[in-house]
């Protein structure tokens, strides 16, 4: 089975490669890839071009690439700045299929590489060669092996193989997963730095890499998000291929997010919205490090569970040591999970054998010793119990000094349905090795351990993005006005009440003669605002009354308004007064949406007022979203459990709230592509059934 | 140097042991602690007693105890339920000054192993033998060594030396630690299971070990607490001897907190109240089970910083991988430590050497390679700078690959005043090895790195617990006013007025007629409150009525009242009215106090009102508390942000809050021992300077 595209090929299974600029002195970095593709045994040719050699390191070299033979895979461009975009050029015209540059210097050095850059995203458009890079340490297969790479890290001797494949934003960061994972006994199919990703970014490679018959995996070492429509592709496609997407990414702090900017010159979007991305997708997003590699034996061929009221998330847990099961258990329920006590067949199995269990709820071996028939019996009535969705093994000391003895009764579960994982307390290399050789997904830290089980059985299936109907006259009428006119109050309700969204009953009169009129028909009380597109703070500026009770206190307050707003703003252009129904709700909610620069239009819902701000408890998702999803998204606001049926507290009506969210999530259409930002705030939730109500909100353009 | 106390020569350097229930059987247990104390070259005699043999293991047997010539140090029982018993009696009889009982079986086995512990407590005092144990697996020393131990974990060849010493209240976690440890080229001086502390628990063991010169970081892994004065005592020794105390707690979740409870049988305390234990005396609680044996090397000779304004929590960071640094970052930043960028100096330094410093907060040196004189003279700068407290190197694949050179010149930083700590990027043991053995802290995890930092720098002093004065003559009144007739609202109200916390103006009155008069005094407007000491829920029962505006409206009210609560309660005592004055603050505070059946009495801070018990928003911390850990109360609970100065809120009257917080927290005073547990809620806080005030409390005697 071969991969259906070419361009797999030329960057991952090339037989023909020219390394530009590559060097005969061993000190070198830019030796290292004819000596890497040579010491882990790449079988095809191999063209070094330097003018001023006829050998390199026993091989022919060639003046420039028009003196080379025949066609050529891979160029690896080894040589900096303007000679390496002449390199690309020449590249490109002479037919290559792909090539790779080494060199940094170019976006992620400021104005002057900026510039430069350019001019590789130029010969890209032109001759349609792709690219890897600028900035990237190299592309490596290892079986058959080619370790196209100037990673110092492939100065190992032995390239393990595996099926895991690997894409990372950081070139320096492959060796250190590489030089871990090895640690295990794990080996990668393919490991590729897409640097600075000009032309190839992430999400095309790892497009690809869900075609690979060799790769079981897809693993990512990410600092920003270039091409999230064609990862989101990938994750999706992966999904249904049966190949977890795994990915850790820098910029969970501030700071971190600086890092990752200054590192690369990439763009960081929020922390939020990222995880927002891989919800939708389906990616399996991890905190540790280390999970990158430690996780995926308990993803692979597992479908992402689907949760409902507590199932799917039922973990039974037994051991040989109790203290070390206790670990586990403690830092799987901070993460989320359930844990469940053995099934009757078990107790009964095992009380003949003395052993008490079903008390607690840890399956307690530790007086049956290690024994195998004991351990793998007990495995297997608790893999067979409907009643949980996981089973953990916690071996103890018996795993360091009598690995065999300890691992043996737990390989044949390597192929179980029901997810199955092996903690191991103490320091137990032999025992991991034997578990990671058979497939088992098996953990050298209580905190690991607990992470993957929770990302196994709680990680997202990918959702289908809802279709979005084609916009109402009224709404693209409202958007019209508000591009004309400005966004004000007024604008703004007019636009989401078109949308959909229930907005608080309001008139405007342009004076206060109207007033008793129009309180009347909006009916009392009343709060009163100016209107202008001038003022941005109406409370500073004297412009708001509230709880006016009848039309003859609306006029007055109206008066004394227009004298406060005078002094307060001489030159603002007033025209006249937004009469507001005065609504009281259960709870606030503040409904945002934003075109994140990375992943594209969110929606974010929170609790609104001061306290929700300072928690920072808000649930963000790609937008748009169906009413399930913004059930959900409720669901996840702590704060919003007050109307979800608290103690003694009436609920509030969530599913006119869920409605209100789904449609607000619209403004994602494309015709609506100028709405940069919008903001609901406060949205009323009023008892079940009787719906909600946008009471203010803004527009913002551009 | 030897150890001022004998106790401990008995405990970690007997020189004659007596193993009773010694099996020359070596499949068993009971052979094991004869077999490992051999082994690894104990010096002393061994006794073994067993009546049926007259040599085991090539050693002259013993019939029973008193067949032993001369003094025992300290006998090890192996044998179980009555016959441990028996043994224990026999030792104390004898005069054996110490003693270990490895059965479990006893209080970890409920009803019926309690009555058999409770015979062990009895020979305890009634022969003044100290006892290790029941379930206890063996105390170790490394130097002079004696294994005193049925752990199977010491059949290891050779046990490692080190000077820290571990306290584990499981057994089977001291094997985990020690191949851990091991394996990272750690030994340590003592190991002691203290199973389930009939006698000896980990506070008077942990005290014992401060003044031993072997050990330098005392490691606690603990699953409950026993003997919490005594820890405390031994935290605050160690603390001023230089040697940090480092837990590791099971329990943070529920489920958590029941399995550390049927494990050992031990009752479980609340999760933030043990952390406010550690934190009241300078105990660094660790989150990950590794960094027990990860985080001591950076605390040791370091004592704990005083912050103030950020400053001793700034971080400079230097590195030869910019991607793995930046996860180092990204963590600390999480865990709240600064990140400061490299003083002018080493910019001006690096700038000849084509480095460019200073643009972003790392240091980034991989253009210059791992040259070691760049590295060294890099980090001497950031040392030298007084813009930071702590400094890290993260190196890259030169570690993996070049360990001598990528390490050397970070050795000699090993002494160095100001925190240093390394992080290593790939697997690479060899590095990690030459680190440890010089005294370097390094790390293989960003995250554990990041974690012994946070702690290194974050941790507190212990704290002095402020001098309760003896409560006045007012208080205790007040008190047994309560005792007598039952808290109901109006006497809790006295009772906190009498410990000098504000309570809202309020009058009794008998019944309706004497209300117009009451409520001038009291000052409209009001709410009245059925006095009952028989109506638990008031507002249940139609016993409150709230904005009363004169004393007219409040004689209305209380007979409606009246009949309403007869209505509801025909057969409660009414004791008349309370007219209290109606209060507004800026936010509701929650107060509350309990003696916690692990730490003693505690006092915990939160807002008040449904969200904050939805956020689960509060500080808890040991009482009583003084008024600058009040502050730091205030502080910490992330909803009084609103009254601490937020955007254009007004700032809230923290001053009086911590005086009021002070004064609640004097209930752990000793004369108020029958007073189980008490609440304010709501304490209104006012406007700076306008005070605080509490507008209804409890009192719970028991």
């Amino acid at each position: 089975m071969s991969h259906p595209d070419k361009l797999f090929a030329s960057l991952f299974e090339p037989t023909r490669i020219a390394l530009i600029g590559a060097s005969a002195d061993v000190s070198k970095t830019t030796s290292r890839p004819q000596r890497f593709l040579r010491k882990h045994g790449f079988k095809g040719e191999i063209f070094p071009i330097n003018p001023s050699r006829a050998e390199i390191l026993g091989e022919k070299a060639y003046k420039d690439l028009d003196s080379i033979p025949g066609e050529i895979d891979h160029a690896y461009i080894l040589l900096n700045g303007k000679a390496a975009v002449a390199a690309l050029e020449a590249c490109g015209r002479r037919g290559v299929k792909a090539a790779s540059i080494l060199a940094g210097g170019f976006a992620d050095a400021g104005a002057a590489g900026a510039s430069l850059q350019d001019e590789l995203v130029r010969i890209v458009r032109e001759t349609g060669i792709r690219l890897v890079g600028p900035n990237s340490i190299g592309t490596v297969s290892t079986d058959p092996p080619v370790a196209l790479t100037a990673n110092a890290a492939f100065a190992v001797d032995k390239l393990r193989t595996g099926n895991w494949s690997l894409v990372s934003q950081s070139g320096s960061l492959i060796g250190a997963l590489l030089s871990r994972a090895d640690a295990r006994g794990i080996g990668f199919a393919r490991l590729i730095s897409v640097g600075n990703e000009v032309d190839l970014a992430v999400g095309e490679i790892a497009d690809l890499l869900v075609d690979d018959p060799k790769t079981g995996a897809i693993l990512l070492f990410m600092e920003t998000l270039r091409d999230g429509d064609r990862l989101a592709r990938a994750a999706r496609r992966a999904h249904a291929a049966g190949k977890p997407m795994i990915a850790y990414k820098l910029g969970r702090s501030e700071i971190g997010q600086e890092l990752a900017k200054s590192h690369t010159g990439a763009i960081a979007g929020s922390d939020a919205t990222f995880d927002a991305f891989c919800r939708r997708h389906g990616i399996a997003r991890v905190a540790m490090f280390e999970s990158l590699i430690d996780v995926p034996a308990l993803l692979v061929d597992r479908p992402a569970a689907h949760q409902a009221e507590g199932r799917g998330k039922r973990v039974a847990v037994a051991t040989t040591t109790g203290g070390g099961a206790a670990m586990v258990v403690d830092n799987m329920a901070v993460a989320g999970l359930d844990i469940v006590g053995p099934p009757q067949a078990l107790v009964d199995w095992l009380k003949p054998l003395g052993i008490v269990a079903g008390e607690g709820k840890l399956v307690d071996l530790t007086l049956a010793g290690a024994k195998p028939e004991i351990v793998a019996g007990t495995i297997d009535r608790l893999l067979a119990d409907d009643a949980s969705d996981a089973v953990i093994f916690v071996v103890g000391s018996s795993a360091q000094f009598n690995p065999e003895l300890a691992v043996e009764p737990l390989l044949k579960f390597a192929k179980s349905a029901k997810p199955f994982a092996v903690s191991l307390t103490p320091t137990a290399e032999k025992s991991l090795a034997l578990l990671t050789a058979a497939g088992v997904p098996a953990f050298r830290h209580p905190e690991s351990c607990a992470e993957a089980m929770a990302l196994c059985l709680l990680r997202p299936t990918p959702r289908r993005e809802p279709a979005l109907s084609e916009p109402t006259r009224a709404a693209l009428d409202s958007l019209e006005a508000g591009r004309v006119s400005g966004f004000d109050e007024r604008r703004a309700a007019d636009f989401f009440k078109a949308l959909d969204v229930p907005v608080v009953k309001a008139m405007a009169v342009p004076d206060a003669k109207r007033l008793p009129a129009v309180v009347a028909e909006v009916g009392a009380p009343v709060a009163l605002k100016i209107l202008s597109a001038d003022i941005a703070h109406k409370t500073e500026a004297g412009g708001v009354a509230l709880g006016l009770v009848d039309g003859q206190a609306a006029a007055v307050a109206a008066r004394e308004m227009g004298k406060r707003v005078r002094r307060h703003s001489p030159t603002a252009r007033l025209e006249g007064f937004l009469v507001q129904k005065m609504e009281r709700g259960l709870a606030e909610v503040i409904l945002g949406f934003r075109r994140d620069p990375l992943v594209g239009p969110t929606v974010t819902v929170g609790l609104g007022g001061v306290l929700a701000e300072i928690y920072k408890d808000a649930a963000t998702r790609l937008a748009p979203v169906d009413e399930a999803e913004a059930r959900e998204m409720i669901a996840e606001v702590k704060g919003l459990a007050t109307i979800r049926g608290y103690r003694n507290l009436p609920r509030g009506d969530v599913v006119a709230l869920a409605k209100a969210i789904a449609a607000f999530s619209t403004l994602a259409h494309k015709a609506f592509a100028d709405v940069r930002e919008a903001e609901i705030n406060p949205l009323l939730v009023k008892r079940e059934g009787e719906g909600v109500v946008a009471v203010d909100g803004l527009v913002v353009l551009g």
